[in-house]
C-alpha cells in the first residue's frame, strides 16, 4: 500500500502533514510519498528523528495557494505539490492521494490526471458530519455548484458504496434536501432528482429538510454543490459562534464562569466531534483514483485518518463497486 | 395604528397570540384585531380577564396547518384566519399582519390579496440573525426558491430600506452568499446578480461565504430562497445538536455536569439570541401591504415585537422608500 500525501497543503504544512504521516507508518506500517519542497520537509522529517524507508520524499518546489484559482493553478503550477502528487497516481505509481490544500485545485487536478469512473459524470466530494444518532454523509459539497439531476442520483449511487464499504452501514438511508418534505416542493432540478432517487434500487426515503441532517433523519443527504458548500461553512461557523457568544454571556455571571471552565473539557470533547477533519478527511467521489481531502486546518491525527482512508478505498474496492453499480441501471 | 394577528397560526394557538396581543395593548396602545376561532379566542380573553375596545376578534372558522400545501389551502380555505386577515388588510380596514402559521400561506396570500409593490418581481422573507457583531439580515429566506438574478437585486433594495428604517443601521452592508469570495466564483445567477449589485448604488461589499454570516460581515446576505431556508433550518438545528450533544458530553464528567448547570442560564440567554422571533419576526417584503411572519414555536413576547415591528413599518413608511428607491434605476 502506497499513499501519496501532499505535504505543502494544510495552514500548518509541512509540520501537521509530517507528523500525521509518521502516525499513519508507525500504526499501520504503509509506504508513504511525500510531496512538497524537499528542503523543509526532509528538516521536519529530521526533527522528528524519523529515517527509514517507509517515507520517501518528492520534491515539488511549487505551491497552490488556498485563495489561488483552481483551473488555473492546476494548469500553470505543473511542478506544485498537488499536480506532481496526482501524476504518481495517474502513473499507477501509488495507490491514493491526501491533500489538506485547496479544495478546488485538488478537485481539478484529480478530475484532469485520473479522469472520471466510467459512466460518472461529475465528482462530489463526501463530508461526514455527525448528528444525534451517529454520522451522515453529505454530498456534493462544492466539487460541482450546478449539477444536473442525474449527478444527484450518481452522487447517491457513490455515497451508497462509501457508506457501505468504508463506513460499514448496511442499506444506508438517503435523503433529498429540499425546502419540505411533500414530494410537490423544491425546483424543477429537485423534483427531478426525486424522481430518479425514486425509481433506483436506493433506499431513497424522500425529502429532507435543513434541520434534518444533524437530526440524523438519513445516512445520505444528496444536495448540489453550491448548497453543500454553504451547509459546511455555516455549521462550522455557527459552532464557533456559539462557542464566543456563550463565552460573552458567560462573562456576565460569575457562577456562570466557573461553571463554564468546569464545563469546558466537555466543549472540547464536542469541537472535536463536530471537526470533520476527525473522520479522515472528505473522498472525493467519482474520479479513477483515491482522492481525500482534508480539512485546511487538520492537526496530524486527522492527516492520519485521511492516510487509513486512502488506503481502504484501494482494500475494499469501493471503486470498482461504485461502476458495477451504475452498470446495473 | 390598527394590526391584524392570526390568532391560529402558532404551534400553541391561539394562547400564545392572545398574551402577545394583551402585552402589545398594554406596552403600545395599539388597536388589535384577533382573527380566527372566536370561541377558543374569546375564552382566552376572558380568561386573562381582558376587556375593552382595542382588541376586536373577527371569526374566521378554517385553519391552514402548518404542513398544508399553500397555494391549494389558500384557494380552498378563503374562511382561514390567514385568508380572512389578509382581506382586511386589502380592504385597507388595517395597518399590518402578523401570523405564526403556515409561511407559504401567508406568502401566497399576501401576494394574491395585496399584490406586490409597483416595480417589485417577486416577494422575499427577511430574517434577521445575530452575529459575532451585532445583527445580519438575510434574505430571502424561502419565498422565491428559484429566483433570477434580478430578483436579488431588488432583495438588496428591500433589505436596504428594511435595515436603514426599522434596524436603523447607516448604510448598510450588502453581501451576496457564494462559494468564493473572488468575482468569479459561483453560478451563472451568483455571477449575473453579483454584476447587477455591482451597478447599483447599494453598498455592496461583494460575495460573502457561508462562514461570514454569522461573524457578522456584512448587515444584509442576498441568496435564493433555497439556500436561505436551508440556511435557517441548518443553524437552528445545529444550536439544538450542540445543547443536546454538549449534555451528552456532560454527563460523562460529575465536574462537568455541575458546571454545566452553573452555566444553564448562560445557555437560556444564547438561545434566546439565536431565536429570530425575538427580533420580530421576519417581514415578508415586496408586497403591497406590511406582513409579519413569526416563527411557529413563538412566545407571547415574540408575537408583540412582531406587532410592534409591523406598525413601525407603516409608521417608518418602509414600502414608500422601496418604491421611491427603485423608482430611481
Amino acid at each position: 500500500m502506497k499513499i501519496v500525501i501532499d505535504a505543502m497543503g494544510s495552514d500548518s504544512a509541512p509540520a501537521v502533514e509530517i507528523e500525521g504521516a509518521i502516525m499513519a507508518v508507525e500504526e499501520f506500517g504503509y509506504d508513504l510519498v511525500l510531496v512538497g519542497d524537499e528542503r523543509p520537509v526532509n528538516e521536519e522529517l529530521a526533527k522528528r528523528g524519523f529515517s527509514g524507508s517507509k517515507i520517501s520524499v518528492i520534491h515539488a518546489p511549487e505551491k497552490i495557494g488556498m485563495q489561488e484559482p483552481a483551473a488555473l493553478s492546476v494548469r500553470r503550477k505543473r511542478r506544485s505539490s498537488i499536480v506532481v502528487g496526482m501524476e504518481l497516481l495517474k502513473r499507477d505509481e501509488a495507490d491514493g492521494f491526501v491533500s489538506a490544500g485547496n479544495t478546488g485545485a485538488v478537485v481539478c487536478a484529480a478530475t484532469l490526471s485520473l479522469r472520471l469512473l466510467p459512466g460518472i459524470e461529475r465528482p462530489g466530494i463526501a463530508i461526514t458530519v455527525p448528528t444525534l444518532t451517529g454520522t451522515t454523509v453529505i454530498i456534493d459539497v462544492g466539487a460541482n455548484i450546478d449539477p444536473k439531476p442525474i449527478h444527484l442520483f450518481q452522487y447517491g449511487i457513490m455515497a451508497d458504496a462509501y457508506s457501505k464499504y468504508i463506513l460499514h452501514k448496511t442499506n444506508p438511508s438517503i435523503g433529498l434536501l429540499n425546502v419540505g418534505e411533500e414530494e410537490s416542493k423544491g425546483t424543477n432540478f429537485i423534483k427531478e432528482a426525486h424522481t430518479l432517487l425514486s425509481e433506483s434500487k436506493l433506499n431513497f426515503i424522500g425529502n429532507i429538510e435543513g434541520r434534518d441532517i444533524y437530526a440524523g433523519s438519513a445516512d445520505i443527504v444528496l444536495c448540489d454543490g453550491f448548497v453543500g458548500n454553504v451547509i459546511l461553512k455555516i455549521s462550522e461557523s455557527v459552532i464557533d459562534t456559539i462557542v464566543k457568544l456563550l463565552k460573552q454571556e458567560i462573562k456576565a455571571s460569575i457562577l456562570a464562569t466557573l461553571g463554564a471552565a468546569m464545563a469546558a473539557s466537555a466543549f472540547g470533547e464536542l469541537k472535536k466531534k463536530m471537526d470533520y477533519s476527525e473522520y479522515g478527511g472528505a473522498p472525493l467521489l467519482g474520479v479513477d483514483g483515491r482522492c481525500i481531502i482534508s480539512h485546511g486546518s487538520s492537526n496530524p491525527k486527522a492527516i492520519k485518518n485521511a492516510i487509513k482512508v486512502a488506503a481502504e478505498f484501494k482494500t475494499q474496492e469501493v471503486n470498482k463497486h461504485i461502476v458495477e453499480e451504475l452498470e446495473s441501471y
